[in-house]
C-alpha cells in the first residue's frame, strides 16, 4: 500500500493518503464504472486513475474492456484489510441538500421549461451544469438563509442558470450576472426581458478584475469556480470583492473530483486570510449533468478503462462564507493560467 | 441603529452587526417568544436580550408579559429598512440533516427505549442533550461518511448517549466514551453490558490531557464542546488527540446562541493551525431538548422577558473535520475557565 501511494504521489503531484487507496478498494466492491468509483471514494481523478493502474499493475484489480473488477488477490486484500463497503444514503426526499421546494415548486416548472433551450456546456470554459432541482434547491437555500429577499444578486459565471431560477422566485431586488460566453449572456438577458424578470448579464473575464461599477454593490454573490488554485482565488475574491459589507454571504460549489483535501485546506486558509468565516458546507449539493465534451476531457484520457458515464457523477460541496469586519476584497489581475493545474481535469 | 450597535457590543463584549439587529427586527414578525427570536436571528443570546433591551430603550419594541411586540414606531423602522419575515423551511423528511434513517429505524427504536430512563441534564457540567432521532442521525451520518464501519470510535462527553446509539448500530469495532459525570458512566456501561454493546465509558475530565492508552488509538471522535474558546480547544483538541493518524474524522456541534461568528472565525482558525481540513457543516442538524435547569441559566437572567421555551430552539451545527499529513496532537493541561465567556449564556 505505502509503496502504491508513493508511486502515485510522485507521479501526479497530487497529495495521496492509504485512505485514498482504501476508497478505492471500498468502491470497487460495489462498482466496476470508473465514474462511480470517484463519486464514492471522493479521490481527485487524476490520482484515482493512477492508483488503479497501480492495483492493476500489482495484480489487484484487471481491465476487462470498459469494467475494472477484482483479482481473487484484490478479493483477498480486501478482507485482509477489513475494508467496508460504501454506504451511502441520504435523504430520499430532498436528496440530501436538506431543502425544501414546497414554496418553490411553479419556479421549478418554470425553470425547466426555460433550460430546455440552453446553450450546451462547452470546454473551453470549462462548463457544466448542475440539474434543475439543484438550480432551484440553491435559490431555496439563499432563501432560507435570508440572502435574497430584498436583495442584490451577483452571480459570477452562470452555465447553470441560477439568476433565472432566482428571478423566477420574485424575491431578490436585483440579479446581475456576470459570464464569459456570450451564447449565456444573450440568453440570459433575451428570457430575462420575454419574463420581465430583474435580471441582466454582461460579458465578463474572471482574469481581469471587477469593474468599478460592480464593486462593493451587492448583498450575496454566487458561483461555480473552476478549481486550479488561481481560479479558486479569482472566482471567489471577485465574488467577494462584489459584496457591499460586513455580514454579507456568498455561495460556491468545490468538489472532490478535482481538488485533493490538501487543496480544500488551501482555500479554507485563503477564506479565513480574507477574514471571511464559513457558515455551512453541504455535501453533494450540486450534482452536474454529464456534459457533451466528455470524451475530450483529460478525466477521459487518464481513465483507466474508457466507458461514458452512465449516470451523474460529478458533485461539489455547496459552501456558505460570510464576511466579518476587516475583510478583504482582492481585486488584482490573474497572474496564472486558470484552467489547468495538477488536480483538474474535466478541461 | 448605529448607536444600538456600539451600546450592545461594549456592554456585551459581543461583536454586534447591524445584521444582527436586522436579523432581530426581522424575526419579531413572526413570533413575540425570546427564545424563537434567538432561533430566526442567530444572534448570540447576550448580544440579543440587549439589542432588545436597546430596541425596548428606543420605543421600537415592548415588552408585555411574557411577550415582545413591534411598538408603531417599531413597525414603521421595519419597512423603512425593508425588513424581511424569516424565512425557513428545510425538508420536512429529514428536517434538513439530509440524512436517511431507514436502516436505523430498529436503532432508533431500541434507543428511545433506553434513553426513557436516562440521567437528567444537569447545570454544573453545561449539559444538554439532543431528540433521540438527532443522536441516531449523527450514528447514519457517521455511516455515509465511512467513518465507523468497522472503526474505533472516540466520544468523549456523551449527555447525548451517541455511544449507545452507535453501539447498536453494530458498526463500530469498539467505542469508548470519557465523561466526567459518574451518573452517565455508570449508565452507559450498564446499558453496555446488558445490551452486549462494544462501548465502554470511563470518567474524564476535559481539564486533563488525554491520558496515554486513549492517544492516537482511535478513527473517528465524537462531541459536543461547551463553547467558550477554552473549552472549544480542549474539547477539539483532546478529540484530535485521540486519533491514529491523517484522514481520520471528528464531529462536533457548534452553536450560534452561545457562539458569534467571531468566534467561529477563531475556532476555523484554531482548526486550521491543527492542520485539519473542515469537510462538512450541517446547519441546525443538532436539535436540543429543553432542559430542566433553564431557569437558573443566565440566558434566562438575562433575557428580557421571563418565559420558559415553548419548544426546541437551541440548535448547533455539525462539523466535520478531517486530519491531514503533519496534523497537531495539542494535549496540555487546561489553562482557563472552560465554563464562562462573554457570549456563554447556558451555564
Amino acid at each position: 500500500m505505502e509503496a502504491i501511494r508513493k508511486t502515485v504521489s510522485e507521479k501526479t503531484k497530487v497529495p495521496v493518503y492509504d485512505a485514498d487507496i482504501r476508497r478505492i478498494l471500498s468502491a470497487l466492491q460495489i462498482t466496476e464504472d470508473f465514474w462511480e468509483i470517484i463519486f464514492y471514494s471522493e479521490v481527485p481523478i487524476p490520482a484515482a486513475s493512477e492508483i488503479l493502474k497501480e492495483l492493476n499493475k500489482n495484480g489487484y484489480i484487471e481491465f476487462k474492456e470498459e469494467s475494472i473488477v477484482f483479482t481473487n488477490k484484490g478479493k483477498d486484500l480486501v478482507k485482509e484489510l477489513e475494508i467496508p463497503k460504501p454506504y451511502y444514503k441520504k435523504c430520499p426526499h430532498c436528496q440530501g441538500r436538506g431543502i425544501s421546494l414546497e414554496d418553490f415548486e411553479d419556479v421549478l416548472k418554470e425553470f425547466k421549461k426555460i433550460a430546455e433551450n440552453r446553450p450546451e456546456a462547452i470546454q473551453q470554459y470549462d462548463q457544466g451544469y448542475v440539474l434543475p432541482e439543484v438550480t432551484v434547491s440553491r435559490v431555496a437555500l439563499m432563501a432560507n438563509k435570508m440572502d435574497i429577499q430584498n436583495k442584490k444578486l451577483l452571480v459570477i459565471g452562470d452555465d447553470d442558470l441560477t439568476s433565472i431560477a432566482a428571478g423566477l422566485s420574485g424575491l431578490p431586488k436585483d440579479v446581475v450576472v456576470l459570464e464569459i460566453d456570450e451564447r449565456l449572456v444573450n440568453f440570459i438577458n433575451n428570457v430575462a426581458k420575454e419574463y420581465g424578470l430583474n435580471v441582466s448579464a454582461e460579458i465578463y473575464d474572471i482574469r481581469d478584475p471587477l469593474p468599478e461599477r460592480h464593486y462593493a454593490k451587492y448583498d450575496t454573490f454566487i458561483t461555480d469556480p473552476s478549481e486550479t488554485k488561481e481560479a479558486l482565488r479569482l472566482f471567489i475574491s471577485r465574488g467577494i470583492s462584489g459584496l457591499r459589507g460586513p455580514r454579507c454571504a456568498g455561495y460556491f460549489g468545490i468538489t472532490r473530483a478535482e481538488a485533493s483535501l490538501e487543496k480544500w485546506y488551501y482555500l479554507q486558509r485563503m477564506l479565513l486570510d480574507m477574514r471571511v468565516v464559513i457558515t455551512d458546507m453541504i455535501h453533494n449539493f450540486n450534482v452536474y449533468v454529464n456534459w457533451g465534451y466528455v470524451e475530450k476531457t483529460r478525466a477521459m484520457q487518464i481513465a483507466p478503462v474508457k466507458r461514458s458515464p452512465k449516470r451523474e457523477w460529478y458533485t461539489s460541496t455547496m459552501y456558505r462564507i460570510e464576511t466579518l469586519e476587516g475583510f478583504v476584497r482582492y481585486n488584482e489581475p490573474a497572474k496564472e493560467d486558470i484552467y489547468e493545474d495538477e488536480e483538474s481535469s474535466t478541461v
